[in-house]
């Protein structure tokens, strides 16, 4: 039987065009879309505390749930209370199923209809994943929002996509049949690479599933923006309007403007701490190296515009030379920004929509955005 | 001319035998001593912000000379409007001398007369550090406390004391007529290695010089705790009651009380910081090491009855799965907790001072506390 989640209302508060703007209501708050949700792997936003991502006011969270059943294990957690007491985050959370990790580890896993044989990364040891694994893992951790157990496939394949779609659909209905907890809204996962008819024909199948929201996964894995936007553009008509939609694992500011236009309510990307961790910090008109030497004695913030506490307090010539000196300050300071403007474009976005002033709104932010590269 | 700086009056508010309570009065606020300065280096505070800082309200911090002298330099601090500024502290700032850092250098370094030759430890480069050099230095990062340049010797030679003692008096004369800000506090640094006579007549002779204030130096270089106390109960009676006294560089609980105990006002130290990199933990009853198995399930905060924001939202679980993790928070977290309650027991220190129940206090303080080791 279908669990029905009562807790998880997403009300759809103004269209314009493709771009929402909307509320989730979910046990531990609502969550305001469009959003972006920093990623948490390890039961941490790398390098910031709670407080500070309360700070840049964060409102949802993501965390890896192969990461965590292997370390320090789904049971542990469980018996601490739940990952919301555990990492001391108190807004809502979501999990991923773990099957984007275990398919990553490509020569380290065997599929079968069943689910998927893996070795851990860091032992060595070996572990059977299948949908009802991977969602009593996500009991345990007792996220808001947890994902079905998905198979991610070469996007460019489409033989593979065709297989691996039908598992997926498979694997979706018995994530489905696993879930008991009703305090948690399962998302399913529109999977089809590239392929437009693929994406219809998945995105169809899930809508007739009663999930509590969808997520489009398989995009920025190689594809180009192009193919990207051109499977967003494809499942927006297909998927039903009173449901929250989510882009996985993506998340620029360009991306975020992109997905917003094509229907998108969440994002959610490790690029903003990572990249902090590589000295590298995302402004309004592209990105920029603070290693660079022209910033040594630069006394303007990373952002004259922007309101986070690094902007607020420190000039790119002391960041830089936090990052000379290998200071884990850096990470922290740099993580501050990234994640802040990610999160006030989304709320920028949101407040347009409201507005109906999106169209312009975007225009303009595209205008002014220079990506350095393809990743951008 | 010897500069005279009337913003740095030590009030001296209470002494209940050695103990004493006071303030100290700097163009940056006022430093309620006893008091405990974490150190930040390389102008930050390892893996802690400013704000973190101010949470654990910290009243001084301690940043080192030699390290910004090499990297970012001091003029580039000066030109960004000074030290506390650039690292966006605006609490008092103690600069030290580069003396114990270029002594430290061992084989790369070579003593005259007027200076010391050495290699930085970052490229190699060839510099010479004098009192002269020194002060401009300090000057141009602007602490409210800076720091005579001096020798440290090796505390168990007693000839190269001898002589060494010889040569740190007049670079402390030299310091002295150096100085030209008017808004810095500069101390003078008594040594002497482990023998008590040459500390006596080191504290007589700077004591007949004008400084703000008066340093402890050359001490937890390898010395018994026994013979720390003995220096520290020597010089006591000679320094004059008016003015600070800064043991450098010790800062254990342990110290801290053993320290108070003697007449000492300050204390500097990078070992709390140091300590929670390595995994390590204060509490009220010893050093805990939160790597230990043990702790692997342990719901419990690091001290039940501190008050830290490590201790009022993370359980010793949550800090070791950090850890294991490779976490850069958890050297965060640690770190709150460490300079928390190294702070805290000063705090507590002083109040005992004042209420005139010191000796209760730090009887109470050495019975329940288990030093795992001669360094603690």
């Amino acid at each position: 039987m279908i669990s029905q989640s009562q807790d998880f209302e997403f009300e759809l508060q103004s269209r314009q065009c493709r771009a929402r703007a909307g509320i989730f209501h979910t046990p531990h708050g609502d969550i305001p879309t469009p959003i972006f949700a920093p990623v948490g792997t390890q039961a941490t936003v790398k390098a910031l505390t709670p407080a500070q991502l309360l700070e840049v006011d964060a409102r949802l969270i993501l965390s890896n749930t192969y990461h965590l059943y292997l370390r320090p294990g789904d049971q542990l957690i469980a018996e601490l209370g739940g990952l919301h007491r555990f990492m001391n985050w108190s807004r809502p959370i979501l999990t991923d199923s773990g099957g984007f990790q275990v398919f990553s580890l490509a020569n380290n896993r065997k599929i079968d209809e069943n689910g998927v044989t893996f070795r851990s990364h860091i032992d060595g040891s070996l572990h059977y994943l299948t949908p009802e694994k991977s969602i009593e893992i996500q009991q345990n951790l007792g996220a808001d929002i947890i994902m079905a157990f998905d198979e991610c496939a070469d996007p460019y394949n489409l033989e593979y996509n065709r297989l691996a779609l039908q598992r997926t659909h498979r694997w979706a209905e018995r994530s489905l049949a696993a879930k008991t907890r009703p305090d948690q809204a399962l998302f399913g996962i529109v999977q089809g690479g590239i392929f437009p008819e693929l994406r219809l024909e998945s995105a169809e199948f899930l809508r007739s599933l009663n999930f509590s929201g969808y997520a489009v996964g398989g995009l920025s894995v190689g594809e180009t923006k192009d193919e990207m936007h051109k499977v967003l553009e494809a499942v927006d008509p297909i998927l039903p309007e009173s449901k929250p939609r989510y882009l996985m694992g993506v998340g620029t500011p360009l991306d975020l403007i992109n997905g917003i236009q094509r229907g998108i309510d969440l994002f959610d990307c490790v690029l903003p701490t990572r990249l902090a961790r590589h000295n590298s910090v995302f402004t309004r008109s592209g990105r920029l190296n603070l290693v660079n030497a022209g910033f040594s004695r630069d006394p303007l913030p990373i952002d004259e515009n922007c309101q986070c506490y690094t902007c607020r307090n420190f000039s790119r010539a002391y960041l830089r030379h936090l990052i000379q000196a290998h200071e884990i300050l850096s990470s922290t300071l740099l993580s501050i920004h990234n994640i802040f403007i990610l999160l006030e474009i989304a709320r920028e976005a949101r407040q347009a929509i409201l507005d109906g002033s999106f169209d312009t709104y975007a225009n303009q932010f595209l205008n002014e955005y220079h990506p350095i590269n393809e990743e951008e």
